[in-house]
């Protein structure tokens, strides 16, 4: 039986990051690939990344993704380029109409209805028609703030409050993410920067706080996000970015929804430097009042970027045989570590 | 529309817990049960029970299985009598015959595959040829040592190792959970116990251990499980046993799965009356080896009985929507606590 074939649009962490892990997995082959990067350009991926190539057969990166998708019998194309809706959806739409599936680590992707309900409707629609299905995952949301709570939840009898809190440190990453979350900054500057929407902060509780409604039967009736600096009263020095005492060393975002009235569901998603300097203990941690009470801790957090990677390769031959249309993690089965055969999952019933 | 129409059968702790449950949900009747206890004969379940009746039906409760089903347009049975294939196998295939799906907390339903391949293939093919589904589920097996693991590892873009720990505390129980784990036993009459088979300990290490490994694509080569006394140090007194110093105060299983030569797999199962006697913290505790790590603790445990009969209430619209065959907590989507109409899932067409 042949491989479940598959093309990456997007070569940069994460996509590249993706590549790697599929290359290490049975079944399943990247047959293109398509990025903007001109040091790409007409390249073969495995080459380019330095992924050992063992007799697969060359991937070649294009600048378009059609070039990458006509003509392969591709099964399925990950597009690891946005994390809003807005910008994912016509490169949904192009691949769909292909009759290709799609797989993407767009944040917004993990719940579109809650914040685009119309360009979730056209991809529906344009996924039925095309016999295909669109999924999107990740790390968070797509797991530790939303799935593994709802998971959790299969083993109450009653449910009244939802708390996710992921508490992580932005160490490891670099200037970019530095810069994006405002690491150094006056308090002041960190204020105009989410109030002018140059400082974004972490994208996801509008899905997340969705998607757990939508499980549990609740009728959602507002979101409220919130992003503060989390200044620091210490010296904080990490390898792409410093903040003094007085300055901001990361952002906490906090979420809320209401359901008939009441706080139901509670997220908090503390994210800085060096938060060991703070006392701080990194970590997930969800709490299920109901009966019986849950308190789960995962110490420390599960790493983001792996996580992301890991949840795309692992719910990839999963998309491939899924119903047609826009689907969410809700809808598939349990998500797991995939160290088997893709095909046995993607082809449940033989490929064509 | 119609509700969801449940018959029950088998009325004992965990039975009864499931019809007070069902009776708290939207969009759920149950119209039935079956029970052998003679006190039971021909009452109404809400009045023999004790439920708030508000305005449903009558479930009269019959000695006889078939008397509960016929002409009632049943969307599924709840079978809550046993825990091995071999006892629940008959049941099975009197509903199954009779065009009714199956949900069952037997623990060796959970993945009847594992010691019961033949039983199991039949049970498939009467689904299939029935267009119904069966499913087994739990809290113990189904879900804290297993499901939740599997989830989990979704995460993981490499597994190589998973320790599952569950340490719970046996003293809100009864007297004949008391007599089945040995409490107050000597060392020498509980070694007797588990020689001659009359005392059997925790079911449900074979199901995990299966479930995982074919969830992770691992090619299982041995299972070995254990059972061993925890003799206490101190006297210790619970409501309905009691252990000496030197007697037996609990059951300590331990399981192993080996894969490809390797010890992938290890279980950890110590069960005892008054665990903080010995200086022993409760909980659910998981350790998945491999790329990111992940350590979860849930500390206490999550209450079995409670547990047990939430994850029967929480998957059955799931088991009813569901392809014919028969399944497995790995084919469903990720469980959930169901506050909302149970309609919306198990007739997502409407109702026939």
């Amino acid at each position: 039986m042949r491989e479940v074939r598959v093309v990456l649009w997007g070569l940069g962490a994460m996509g590249s990051g993706i590549a790697r892990v599929l290359a290490r997995r049975k079944g399943v082959l990247v047959v293109g690939a398509c990025d903007i990067n001109p040091d790409y350009a007409g390249r073969n991926l495995y080459e380019a990344l330095g992924i050992p190539q063992e007799g697969r057969p060359d991937a070649p990166i294009q600048a378009e993704i059609l070039e990458a998708i006509v003509h392969k019998s591709v099964d399925i194309c990950v597009i690891a380029t946005n994390s809003f809706v807005k910008d994912v959806y016509p490169k949904v739409l192009q691949v769909v109409a292909e009759g290709v599936n799609v797989l993407t680590i767009a944040e917004e992707m993990a719940w579109p209805w809650a914040q685009s309900p119309d360009m979730a409707l056209d991809m529906h629609i344009m996924a039925v028609q095309n016999k295909v299905s669109v999924l999107g995952t990740g790390i968070n949301p797509g797991m530790m703030m939303d799935l593994l709570a709802v998971c959790l939840s299969g083993a109450q009898t009653d449910l009244s409050q939802v708390h996710c809190e992921r508490v992580n440190s932005l160490s490891p990453f670099g200037k970019a993410v530095m810069e994006e979350q405002g690491i150094g900054m006056t308090p002041e500057a960190f204020e105009e920067g989410v109030a002018d929407g140059s400082l974004a902060g972490h994208v996801g509780f509008e899905e997340s706080i969705h998607m757990m409604a939508s499980a549990f039967g609740w009728p959602v009736e507002e979101v409220i996000t919130r992003m503060q600096p989390i200044v620091t009263q210490v010296d904080r020095k990490a390898p792409h970015g410093e903040a003094k005492a007085g300055r901001v060393a990361g952002v906490d975002m906090t979420g809320l929804g209401t359901v008939q009235g009441k706080e139901r569901i509670t997220m908090r998603h503390p994210q800085q430097i060096e938060p060991g300097l703070a006392g701080v203990e990194t970590g997930d941690y969800i709490t299920l009042k109901g009966e019986p009470p849950i308190e789960m801790a995962i110490k420390p957090e599960v790493d983001g970027g792996l996580g992301t990677v890991a949840m795309a390769c692992n719910v990839l031959p999963f998309v491939v045989a899924a119903k047609p249309g826009l689907l969410s993690m809700l809808d598939l089965p349990v998500p797991r570590c995939v160290m088997g055969d893709y095909r046995a999952i993607a082809f449940p019933e033989g490929a064509e």
